[in-house]
């Protein structure tokens, strides 16, 4: 397939192969790239445990992943006993990250296939088969966002992005830098600037990271530049990715998100938001979005090493809302929302009924 | 004096005491709160040279302090062998930080007095004398600045600040930190918010720190949560430092000052900037002054922890300008300009001559 051709050089965060699931180890990041091979799903449960792998997406996929490998582990004959052997799998692997949602869907979604299975080998031939069109299928929608965000940017286009939309949050491609990857694809010569993103450096330790692996043009900056770079000329577009948007065009994302998009109003730079349709929550208001609040030992140091006085009271949010007045477009696999947000969205998923 | 017995909870950046300099070693803060004493000058100059001491208005007097010291040092019967002794020693200690225009100052304006000397012993006590008002000289600045600025701030107000513009950038109270420091003394309940302030972290070693230890209610928050806590009615006013203040009212501050001012006015929020008018630079246009970048090191790391890749491209200046018609008013020790800036500026200085 052309497509798969194209992602060849991009990162792959999570693969299946020849009855072995392969991760980037992400804790080694950005120091080293480390391919690790599990043939058995207590080691994929400790991958997620550990954070080997991380970010919804990729989560969801691993799940699944895991459970297929435990139809391959199990010496059942009958299909009563692998599925209690692939139940007592999902529990173990369920309880790696209990509230991320994308795991437990990945697991129901791959247990109901096994499930439906006749006998053990065609449970066991089934499950490989979802979860590896799970996997295809979260880079192919990636692909098409990809491909609609990327006429949206222009030749000589250097891109600001934040925290880590990327490969290393799903399973391959990634939402914001997969339209950066499809622009540049497309032929455009473009630059991207990644903000650090404290506390937890994603933009740092990942995006930097992946976007170089690439060999796109990236430059760092700490997060109190971003305002220096637009007000320098360093910067024609934003693009970031989202956690929640809701039907209104509020968008839910990584910390700084709404800074970086009040600047870019301020400078008159367009700003984008890339996500697939199943960020979206098309029930919830603003009012009811409850924004989690992290550990304070995130601000107070950096990788173990003290920045802050003991004790010092911190304020840490996980996420801040960017209110649509501030967004250009809201980049899907369905096609690209456009300002009235609360009609445009309506009609997105419209097209997808 | 009524003023120092105010000041004496507050953290004393260098001082003289008995013949002896004693300093805070800045390079143990936040973790550690350690008292140097110095009595010959070489090791003042080490101190300068190993951030010891840092800040320009404290870098400025330990200059001072540092050359006083050798005068007492030096076993000179002659006028003429103190001043050869006095050279030897300025030029060693201006070699610690030849850049640094408040390093230079400090010394010459001490060398002068020495010139001006009867004879040995005149010359040592016109130096202690000089160098201890030229201490209490900053101090006295900034505790007038304070009291001008107190009345800008109401009862409940919680502030933001960014970086540090505290005591330990100045040889006591501070200048934005005076102004809260006034503030709390002049009975008002006041809450602060400190930025952390990438990539040297200011805000997190040395604003939190010296607050804490002078009993002022802080948090700290991670630079990317400033639209997060003006959003959710977390900050009431903006108080900031300044490297360079043009005539016309714009305000050279440390990278991420232009953010957080742009925010602040798309909340309404009253922003301020408090700076002695040796700060101000009435000669230059915005677009003559031109902004240094820092080393790459300090965006890729923290504290000798690698957060990045290697070879990546860094953007790191070391300040940003903020417009004045972002700024709400100019809080100096010759009381407050306010917009039209050009104009309240000229005023203050008129008043001085």
């Amino acid at each position: 397939m052309k497509s798969q051709t194209k992602i060849h050089s991009s990162l792959r965060t999570i693969e299946w192969k020849n009855n072995t699931v392969i991760m980037i180890d992400q804790t080694k990041l950005p120091n080293k790239l480390v391919y690790v091979k599990y043939t058995n799903y207590e080691d994929v449960a400790n991958a997620i445990r550990t954070l080997v792998v991380r970010g919804a997406p990729a989560i969801g996929v691993s799940g699944a992943f895991g459970l297929a490998l435990a139809a391959l582990q199990s010496k059942a004959k009958s299909k009563e006993n692998i599925i209690k052997d692939l139940e007592k799998a999902k529990k173990i692997l369920f309880e790696t990250r209990p509230t991320a949602v994308n795991l437990i869907w990945g697991l129901d979604k791959i247990m109901n296939v096994a499930k439906k299975g006749k006998d053990v080998s065609d449970i066991k031939e089934s499950m490989i088969q979802t979860a590896k069109k799970m996997a295809e299928d979260d880079i192919q929608t990636n692909m098409i966002m990809g491909k609609h965000g990327a006429k949206l940017f222009n030749n000589n286009d250097t891109i600001m992005t934040h925290c880590n939309a990327g490969a290393l949050a799903t399973v391959g491609y990634g939402t914001a830098l997969g339209v950066i990857r499809a622009t540049k694809e497309s032929g455009k010569m473009i630059k991207v600037i990644a903000t650090e993103t404290r506390p937890v450096m994603q933009g740092s330790r990942l995006t930097a990271f992946e976007l170089k692996h690439d060999g796109i043009d990236v430059s760092l900056i700490p997060d109190t530049a971003v305002g220096y770079a637009m007000t320098n000329g360093l910067v024609t577009k934003v693009i970031v990715g989202a956690d929640r948007i809701l039907r209104t065009g509020h968008v839910y994302n990584k910390i700084g998100t709404y800074q970086v998009a009040t600047m870019a109003k301020q400078h008159k730079i367009p700003f984008y938001v890339a996500a697939p349709l199943s960020t979206f929550d098309l029930k919830s208001n603003s009012e009811d979005v409850i924004i989690e609040q992290r550990k304070a030992s995130e601000v107070t140091g950096i990788a173990g090493k003290k920045t802050a006085p003991d004790d010092i009271n911190v304020i840490n949010p996980a996420f801040d809302m960017t209110p649509p007045e501030l967004i250009t477009g809201i980049i899907t696999e369905a096609g690209v929302a456009k300002p009235p947000f609360e009609e445009s969205i309506k009609k997105l998923f419209k097209s997808r009924l």
